[in-house]
C-alpha cells in the first residue's frame, strides 16, 4: 500500500461539485429518480444538471453537455442508456472530472455488445478518470452528501463501518437494515461490474481511510485473486474485514455470471483465502450485520469462556449447544460457586450450573444482579451472555408490586451496571417474541430497551446462535492477528 | 399402537372437573399464580380449590384435601412443595382422579432427596393415575380449557399442531411465537421429568389424536430409546414429526442433566434415528416453527425444482446458494423461455436466468404477474419463491401514479392469483426491513401483508435460507414416506 489512495479517491467520496448526467425532473426516468434521491438526501456541494433536451431542471443550472459547465467539476453521476455512456465518459475526462459513477446497466452483464461498450469505457478510465460501475447503484457517503439509489431515507449521520458490494440490492439493504441496530456507515459502495475501480482498489482505500474502522463487503468474484488476497491480509492486520461471498453452488455461480459477469471460484480456494488472510467469512446478510455489531461494541478479546444466564432450563441446553457448536466454551463452575449461587436462585426450578437458569424468564432484578456479581467475582469467565430474559415484560410477575415501567427499567440497568463494574463484555439476546399484528406495542418496547443497551456498548442479538457466531468471529479475528 | 390412548388420556386433556391443589388467592405463590392463569384463560369445567389453610379462594369451592370434594374429579394440578407431593398424589389416586400434572420442581433434577420423592410418586402412578411432570409447566389444550404457566394470553382457538416439550420455557415460547404466524395448537405438553407419562406415551397419543395433524417437540433425552424409535417410525408414516433435539455438545449435555436429569445421547445415534425413522430433525426453535408453517400451508410435495423471483441480482445469487445448499434445485431455463422473459423485464439491470431478477425490489405488479405466468406456463418447476420484493413499500416508485395502498394491494394479489391459477405452491420471503423504533408503522404494514398471505395458504418466511430449509424438510419427509 505505497500509493496514497486517500487523495486519489477524495473526489469520489467528497466531491465539492457534482454533475448529474441524464438528469430529469421526471422521477419515472432513471436519471430523474437519481437526481430526486440526491436532492432529498441533501447533497451540500455545487450541483449541475446535464441534459441536452432541457433548459432548467428543478431549479438547477442545466447544461446540454458536461463540457459546457463553466466551473470545474469534481464528480459526475451518469444515468443515460448504455450505448451513450462511452462518449459521455470521454467528455468527463476532457472536462477534467476526476471520478464518475456509471449507474446505467446494459454492459458486460447483458452480453457481447455490452461487453464492447464496457471495454471502451475502461480504456477511457485508463487515461485519467476513475470509474465506479457500470451497472451499480453508486456511492453512499453521508460526510460527502452522496447517497445511493434508492437511498433518500438513509441516515445523514456518518459512522465507522464501510460496506462494498458487487450487488446494488445489498448496497441498499445493508445500510437500511443496519440502521435499526444503530450501525452507521462511512461509505457504502455499490461497484457493479467494476470496469475500473474494483474490490481491490476499494479495500486498499478503506484500509487507509481514517473514517473507517470496520470493513464489510458482499463479493461474488474478484478480478485479481493474488492482489485481493495480499490486500485482505494486509488490511486485516489493522481493521477487521468481514466478507460475505456469494455464488458457490452451481445455481449461485450461474446467477453471479448473469449478475456482474464475474467468476465466483471454488469454495475450497475461498476457504483457504479466508483462513490464511485473517479476513472474516460470513455466510449471510444477518451474520454480516451481527458480526459488525460485535466489532462495534466489544473490545478486542481472545477468551472463549462464557457464562450464560437465562430463565428456563431448556434455554440453557440450547445455549450450551449453540456456544460450544462454534468453539466457545461454557465451563463448569466449582462446587463452591454452585453452592453460593444456590443460595441466590430459587431452590426448585433453577440450575446453578453453567448455563445458569434463574428459574423464570422474569427474575427479580436483584436476583439477576446477585448471580452475575457472584459469577464475575468468583470465576475468570470472559463474557456474560444474558439469554432471553423477558426484559420488555420483566414486570409481569411483579406487576402487583411495582409499576411495570419501573421494574423493566431496573432490569435493564443490571447488565449495564455489571459491565461497568467488572469491565467484562456483556451480550444480550432479545428475540422478537411478539410477532402478531396486535403486539406492535410490545415490539416497540423491546426495540426501546434494545436501543438503550446499544447506547451502553452492549450488543443485542435476536438469537443465542447468532450472538455466539458473531462473538466467535470476533475472537477468531483477534487470535489470527496475534498469530502473525 | 394397539391400546387406545385417546380414551386413557382424555381426562388429562379434556377434564370435566379439575382440582387445583395448592391453590391460593395470592398470585405471588406458585399455586395462586397457576390458578389465576387458569381462570384468566377461562377453564370451562367444574373447578375446585384445595388448600387446608383457606375456606374460600376467588369464589371457588375450597376444600382442605382433595378427598373432601364431594363430586368426582377428573384431573388435578399440583402446585405444593416437592416433599408434600407423594402424599397428595396418593390422595388423588384414592379419590379416583384419572390424571394429574405436577407443576412443582425439586425432584430428580435437584439431587438425591428429590430422586427419592420422584420414585415414590412414580410408584403411585403405577397403581392407576397418569402423571405429567413433575418439574413442568403443564398442559395447554384450548379445547379442554387448559393452559400452561404462564399462558393466560395464549389463543383460545385450537389448531392442528401439537408440541411436546421437556422444557417448560419452550412450552411457553413456542406457542407464543407461533401465534404471530397464525399457527394454532391442539395440545402443548410440558412434561418435565416424565416420571410416568413420557415422550413415548405422548407420541403414541398424538399419533392417534384426530385433532393433531403435525407433531412437534423439543426433547433433551429419551428414557426408552428402542420404543421411541419404533413410535417415531410408526407415527411418521401418517403425520410429520418435527423434533428439536437439545444437548449435543458437552456443555449442552451437562445442562440437560441438571435440567431434566435425562441422558442426551450421542449425535451419531440421533442422526441414525432421524434418518431411519423419517422424523424431521430441526436444529433451532426458528427451524421448528418454519417447518411447521410449511406443513400447514403446503400440500405433499416431492419436486425440488424452484423458480426464485427477486429484485436485485445479488439477491438471486444468495437465493441460488441458499436453495442448492439444502438440496433444492434452481434449474436453468431454456433459451426460448429466457427470450420470452426478456420481453417482460427491463432491458438493463434485470436477469432472465433462474433466479429471475426483475430489476428492482419495487417492480410493477403487472410485470411480476407476467413473469410468473410465463415461467409456470413454459416450465415444470414445482414451487415459486418470491424473494424480498418490497410489498409493504411496493408503491414507493409508483407513489406518483397510484395511491400507495392500492399498489400494495395489487402487488399482494399477484402471488395469490398465481397460486390459484396454476395450483403450484408459492412461498414468500418477507424480511423485517424496518427494525428501528421509528418504523413500527412499516413493520405493522409488513405484518398485515404477511397475515393476508398466510390466510391464503401461502407460507411467509423471514429469510430465503429459512424458507429453503423448511421446504427441504417438507420434501424430505414425503420422500421418506414414499420409500417405505
Amino acid at each position: 500500500m505505497s500509493n496514497n489512495k486517500l487523495e486519489e479517491f477524495a473526489p469520489m467520496f467528497y466531491p465539492k461539485s457534482h454533475a448529474v448526467i441524464g438528469a430529469s425532473a421526471n422521477v419515472r426516468k432513471f436519471g430523474g429518480r437519481f437526481l430526486a434521491t440526491l436532492l432529498a438526501f441533501g447533497y451540500g456541494g455545487k450541483l449541475y444538471a446535464v441534459n441536452p433536451q432541457e433548459k432548467e431542471i428543478l431549479g438547477l443550472e442545466t447544461y446540454a453537455r458536461v463540457g459546457d459547465i463553466p466551473e470545474p467539476v469534481d464528480f459526475a453521476s451518469i444515468a443515460v442508456p448504455a450505448r451513450a455512456v462511452p462518449e459521455i465518459v470521454e467528455e468527463c475526462l476532457a472536462k477534467g472530472i476526476k471520478a464518475v459513477q456509471i449507474l446505467s446497466a446494459g454492459f458486460t452483464e447483458a452480453g457481447e455488445e455490452g461487453r464492447r461498450l464496457e471495454e471502451k469505457v475502461a480504456r477511457t478510465a485508463a487515461k485519467g478518470v476513475r470509474i465506479i460501475g457500470p451497472n451499480c447503484f453508486g456511492i453512499y457517503c453521508p460526510a460527502g452528501g452522496l447517497t445511493i439509489l434508492p437511498g433518500e431515507r438513509l441516515p445523514r449521520e456518518s459512522g465507522p463501518v464501510a460496506f462494498i458490494s458487487q450487488s446494488g440490492g445489498y448496497a441498499v439493504r445493508v445500510p437500511r437494515r443496519a440502521d435499526g441496530w444503530g450501525i452507521r456507515f462511512s461509505k457504502v459502495i455499490s461497484y457493479g461490474n467494476a470496469c475500473d475501480v474494483n474490490e481491490c482498489d476499494l479495500l486498499e482505500y478503506l484500509g487507509q481511510d481514517p473514517e473507517t474502522k470496520v470493513i464489510t463487503g458482499y463479493v461474488e468474484g474478484v478480478k485479481d485473486g493474488p492482489r485481493f488476497f495480499k490486500l485482505l491480509k494486509e488490511v486485516s492486520q489493522t481493521k477487521p474485514v468481514i466478507l460475505w461471498k456469494g455464488g458457490f453452488t452451481p445455481g449461485g455461480a450461474r446467477a453471479v455470471q448473469s449478475h456482474t459477469a464475474s467468476l465466483s471460484g471454488e469454495e475450497t480456494v475461498w476457504d483457504a483465502v479466508f483462513r490464511q488472510s485473517g479476513a472474516i467469512w460470513v455466510k449471510s446478510l444477518e451474520e454480516l450485520l451481527d458480526t459488525t455489531l460485535a466489532f462495534l461494541h466489544l473490545a478486542p478479546q481472545r477468551g472463549r469462556k462464557l457464562c450464560v444466564v437465562g430463565g428456563g432450563g431448556g434455554i440453557g441446553v440450547a445455549a450450551a449447544d449453540a456456544c460450544e457448536g462454534v468453539g466457545l466454551s461454557v465451563p463448569l463452575f466449582s462446587a463452591e460457586l454452585e453452592k453460593k449461587l444456590a443460595a441466590i436462585v430459587p431452590a426448585a426450578g433453577a440450575s446453578v450450573r453453567n448455563p445458569v437458569d434463574v428459574g423464570s424468564p422474569f427474575p427479580p432484578p436483584a436476583m439477576l444482579r446477585a448471580v452475575l456479581e457472584t459469577v464475575l467475582t468468583e470465576t475468570d469467565v470472559d463474557t456474560i451472555v444474558v439469554d432471553e430474559l423477558e426484559l420488555a415484560m420483566a414486570s409481569r410477575r411483579a406487576e402487583e408490586e411495582a409499576p411495570r415501567g419501573d421494574m423493566a427499567k431496573e432490569m435493564a440497568q443490571v447488565p449495564v451496571d455489571i459491565k461497568g463494574k467488572f469491565g467484562k463484555p456483556v451480550i444480550m439476546v432479545m428475540p422478537v417474541e411478539a410477532i402478531g399484528t396486535d403486539t406492535l406495542e410490545a415490539e416497540g418496547a423491546r426495540r426501546n430497551i434494545r436501543d438503550y443497551f446499544l447506547g451502553q456498548g452492549i450488543p443485542v442479538y435476536l438469537t443465542l446462535e447468532r450472538a455466539a457466531k458473531a462473538l466467535a468471529n470476533l475472537i477468531g479475528y483477534y487470535e489470527h492477528r496475534d498469530a502473525i
